[in-house]
């Protein structure tokens, strides 16, 4: 490391935890802030007095992304972004987006309180409903351009409930459009998160650095059969959809296991007509969902999995119809952030593995557009959406270390 | 024989069949005649005025059922029952009940046109609700006192439904109780009624014995297991419930089909929570319905596969709850009725076999009581409930025939 080893304020961060847990604090220890809730506007109206209260430069975007600034001295650098989201699914937990903005927070008060220069500006940003309670990922598609007009025709709650929520925050649509910003003025991305599974605890492990965001890809399975009196049907001549979705669900999870791990799939709803005691199942609607971290291990995923589907189908005499539902590409993450964030670990005696994310965070967004990465810290047991989550104090004191030592790394030419 | 051969007017017989066909026909050539509809009293009344036509006496009862009866010369003489019943399922077929009555009318007519004197009165009746659109066996089981007055608290359609029909129809809860018969009038019950199923047609055979109505049992298998996020719980670690539905749904049916043919089993609904293409499933409640011949036989059967389900539950980690749901205890025939209905089908050079009835019929209403017989006659593929239900003019004839000569073993003291 070419400099000396700085270290956050650790009382000041997990202070500002605590604090900030109290906002839409649920009885059983969770946190209910949903995007653009009256908990997630006084969770943002926190985050911006904690802003001031640190001499920090405020800016605020029409897609209600909120951030901090610390200036470089060079007025023409570029900005190395830092961040996560302050919003939660419903009843969820205290660390699940929270820790990545207040350790990216808490990295920038701690340069400007060591009055070091920097030869970028740094940005600690909170993105808006990374969870999707209203349009997932709003804030950082916002910023980068990828959010469609039409996406708020199809908000994942009603037409006037996102309307509410946007007029309760003071948004609108074209405010939404107007956030993009230019992103060669952006030098990369940077995000810390609790795990959301249980790798990290398993192998006592401090830091994962992510490799990919998985891409995920799902399917409605349709299997047509034959309704039949459960009676006189002889169970051997029946044309059961239960059965060709029954064999697929039991076959696709071993074919992941023997062949695809850590890749996953998961059949999530089952759909079945016309549904009585004493009427064989005619027709049943699976749903599919599968996840990896390449286009050709996703290629032959599914592949795989479809051929199954027609396997089953065929065994007990069933039609199928596959119709594919939308799907969201993998991301990778940049190798020379990896290889910084991996830098800043050793530096601070941290043990550390590369992993992928399998699930959705806003660096998919940013991935396609600049150097892109981001890294996890251990949540107990892996439970996470859930009042449940935990991550401990000393991982949540080594997300913002190197999440510090990463940012000075990048900052420091680890780009080239 | 102790008669000359005696035959059944088919002409009379099949216009009568297409008569009837015309009341609740639908276009795609079914018949929609629910207990109690319209419909079904448009087809009531055709039955009375068929009876008055004949010249037969008209009988009704408090439950709607509606007789022919064809009186013996001996005032103090017992009654033999013949019939079944004139409603059909919501867009039924032709023959499914239709073909027991009009057989059963067409045996007094011809008894009747024949002048031969009887050592027994006759009986063509038509039981109300037979197909459970209101109250499952509604006029058989209230014929038989085995019908509870808490059956009006509980039908399958709203209070006020059945309310409206019962009054449509000039019932009463009271005139149904009331409709109980003094069994040791009776003598014998004898139906004949379309397989339903395709054993007749397969083999090739003219007429069915049956032996037994087969008993039903039905449970509630509740699988329970944990919802988790299907990216981030790696596969092999998730107690995902729909494994273990589907893992019994798959071996439930080898289990049968290996140890227990004829019998059958059936999974005909399965509700999953919580429901999302990305969440692992927590919870399934998966219908199972077993069907055999004897006690003995369902005992063994309900053993296996709860052992089964307890089996599936214990590989995927999950817990089980077994809810039993009210079943239906087997009704095995008449030994003497079997042996009358094989002798008149030898009689009339009819091929035929002993099976058991997979389907509910009015006869497990009279079984524990008095002497009862069914038999079947061929049902092309076996659809049935279903508009493309369809026997043909032989069978039909075959149907009537052999209840005529089965009736008159009985009648000449086959029973002893």
């Amino acid at each position: 490391m070419p400099h000396r080893l700085l270290h956050i304020n650790e009382e000041r961060l997990l202070s500002d935890l605590r604090s900030l847990a109290k906002i839409g604090a649920t009885v059983d220890g969770g946190v209910h802030r949903p995007a653009l809730s009256e908990a997630d506007l006084a969770g943002r109206e926190w985050y911006r007095q904690s802003i001031r209260k640190a001499g920090l430069e405020l800016r605020e975007d029409g897609a209600g992304n909120i951030s901090a600034i610390l200036r470089s001295v060079e007025p023409a650098a570029r900005t190395l972004l830092l961040g996560s989201h302050l919003d939660t699914v419903p009843n969820g937990g205290r660390f699940d987006g929270a820790l990545g903005v207040l350790a990216a927070l808490e990295v920038l008060r701690t340069l400007s309180d060591s009055r070091r220069s920097l030869p970028c500006h740094l940005e600690a940003i909170s993105f808006s409903d990374e969870e999707g309670n209203l349009i997932p990922l709003l804030g950082s598609s916002a910023l980068t351009g990828r959010l469609k007009k039409e996406a708020f025709s199809q908000p994942r709650v009603s037409l006037n409930e996102l309307k509410a929520a946007m007029t309760r925050a003071g948004l609108s649509v074209e405010s939404c459009l107007g956030a993009r910003r230019d992103m060669s003025e952006l030098s990369a991305y940077l995000e810390v998160h609790i795990e959301q599974g249980s790798r990290l605890q398993t192998a006592s492990l401090d830091i994962g650095v992510v490799t990919s965001i998985v891409g995920i890809r799902s399917y409605w399975l349709e299997f047509g059969g034959e309704a039949a009196h459960a009676g006189t049907k002889a169970v051997g001549e029946r044309r059961d959809a239960l059965l060709g979705a029954a064999d697929f669900a039991l076959n696709a999870r071993q074919l992941v296991l023997e062949n695809y791990v850590p890749g996953v799939v998961n059949c999530g709803i089952l759909e079945l007509e016309p549904g009585a005691f004493n009427i064989v199942p005619a027709r049943v609607r699976l749903s599919l969902e599968f996840r990896h971290g390449t286009v050709p291990l996703l290629d032959e995923m599914e592949a795989e999995l479809l051929r199954l589907a027609e396997e089953c189908a065929s065994r007990y005499g069933l039609s199928l119809e596959l119709v594919p539902v939308v799907g969201i590409g993998p991301a990778p993450m940049d190798a020379a952030v990896q290889n910084a964030i991996e830098g800043a670990a050793e530096a601070l005696g941290l043990s550390h593995v590369r992993l992928m994310s399998f699930a959705g965070h806003d660096p998919q967004s940013l991935a396609p557009l600049i150097p892109t990465g981001m890294f996890f810290v251990p949540c107990r047991d892996g439970i996470s959406h859930n009042p449940a989550e935990f991550t401990g104090d000393e991982d949540c004191v080594n997300a913002a270390n190197v999440l510090l030592h990463s940012a000075l790394l990048i900052a420091e030419g680890a780009l080239g």
